[in-house]
């Protein structure tokens, strides 16, 4: 089996001795312009040429949950592209999830602030009755965050394209039922894939139908938010904050207003990181079934985008 | 029955018209020096003066987890002290941790100080397995704490004046087991009752045992720790950092080197807020509960001191 390794902004070494260790005999090595056709390829933001010259791989290993760049190129029809499923990214998403909402209910961040100006100060605690969570899309990620924000006894609220039923979330899916989520939300956890259907999702006029105080926590895509409609919408109150770890261009450009702004946390797309160790794993054996001719799961639909 | 309110630093009219709705027929009223012999009392740090003259209460209900500013008056020997358990605030500390767990793991403060400077950083992961979190006192608030903790998959040890069993939590017990479990932590939690035994339990020998870069997390009593140990060991190196809701005085002093302390967060004991209405029904039950003659939780053992 003769696997290609094509990934921007990664270390390659490591990798290759992880595949290597985990699919002895596999023939394993860094893509180079005119190399041999592969059998099987990991990538991440590959370039399209090199999509133009493996043309015939049996399947394309993305090392991210998300696939929207990569299926930003001009694949083949029949290219079979796999994303990372959890892979240790579940629960580095509950984790961050729930850092950013218990420090907005709790007003951590304000407490800190009068720390450092030397107050010991009182704030009148708030009912988590009156801030019910709402995650907009219920793959591994959202069910595994869903789960976690459950576990503080917050009221949940799951949004997908499809119907689902989960334990503990009251679902809503389709276009009818996104107005009632949203209405009945306070606190948006977006973890949608990004779609021309999900592009801009959050904008001025979704992001009015929250309960007021709401507040944003995007662990997706940047390009899930409209930046200008959030900061209209927090500039005239009826958003009290946001935590934000992907943004439209990054690493996100100096001067941008989201940067400095005392209602928004800025993270530097750190919500959930591909584990070496866990991602190789996951692809060993996911073609080691492949080649056994097995099915797998986290096959994206191109068409569907995720 | 005849029930005598005495809470400094609250508010008395809501506990009041809470009580009585909760409790039709009662006699409630705030306690005056020189009244009448009263049943049941509702307090918060009495005075001495107090305890004297109502020697003959049947029960007296702390509106605090607790006990142990109660337990330093001179209280008649057969005189019954409860205290709350949970009544909401369980949740509140599984949150408060959870949140301070994460905020060290995944560096999240380091991530805003980067932000506010501007700096879109890279900070190399860290592994969980790295990260066993000690908590130390095991009773409704530690369990649920546990709960909450190995819901994020870190290792989880527990420790505890007498022996307990816990599903995927590792307990130690007694003063023999003590040192095995500092030596088996990473983010030490403390959640012990006040009492002579624990006093000072967080000082420079204990500390010294954790693993190295260590956090600490009190939410207990300030008089757990012994600050300038802490502090030193900081200093150190050994201990990385620390979240600190109590102290040994409260407010924190003005100038206390805990207030800008690089290294520390400072709360102003917030971590478990006494919830009214979740305390008042639960005391007007536990009063209903004694005049049926029928046992109750959260008794106090004044010798044992919780």
């Amino acid at each position: 089996m003769k696997i290609t390794f094509c990934c921007t902004d990664t270390r390659a070494e490591p990798w290759l001795q992880g595949l290597s260790a985990a699919l002895p005999g596999a023939d394993i090595s860094v893509w180079q312009p005119g190399a041999p056709q592969a059998d099987y390829a990991v990538v991440w933001a590959p370039p399209q040429r090199f999509i133009d010259e493996q043309s015939g791989l049996k399947a394309l290993f993305n090392i991210g949950a998300g696939v929207d760049a990569l299926l930003a190129l001009r694949l083949p029809p029949a290219m079979r592209v796999v994303r990372l499923d959890d892979a240790g990214m579940a629960v580095q998403m509950a984790e961050y999830v729930s850092h950013a909402l218990i420090r907005h209910f709790r007003e951590f961040d304000g407490y800190e602030a009068d720390t450092r100006a030397g107050r010991w100060s009182y704030r009148r605690p708030r009912l988590r009755q009156d801030f019910p969570v709402g995650i907009m899309g219920l793959g591994v990620l959202g069910e595994r965050v869903a789960r976690a924000v459950a576990q503080f006894d917050f009221p949940v609220r799951g949004w997908s394209r499809s119907p689902r039923q989960l334990d503990g979330v009251r679902c809503y899916s389709g276009q009818q039922g996104f107005n009632d989520f949203l209405a009945a939300t306070r606190v948006l956890v977006n973890l949608l894939p990004l779609t021309p259907e999900t592009r801009d999702i959050m904008n001025r006029e979704t992001l009015s139908r929250l309960l007021p105080g709401a507040y944003v926590i995007n662990v997706a895509r940047g390009a899930h938010l409209v930046d200008e409609d959030l900061l209209a919408l927090i500039e005239s109150g009826h958003v009290a904050g946001a935590t934000l770890d992907v943004f439209r261009t990054e690493p996100l450009p100096a001067g941008h207003p989201f940067w400095q702004h005392p209602h928004i946390t800025v993270t530097p797309h750190t919500s959930a990181r591909t584990l070496r160790g866990e991602s190789i794993a996951q692809i060993a054996r996911k073609m080691a079934a492949l080649e056994r001719g097995e099915p797998i799961a986290g096959v994206v639909d191109a068409r569907r985008g995720y």
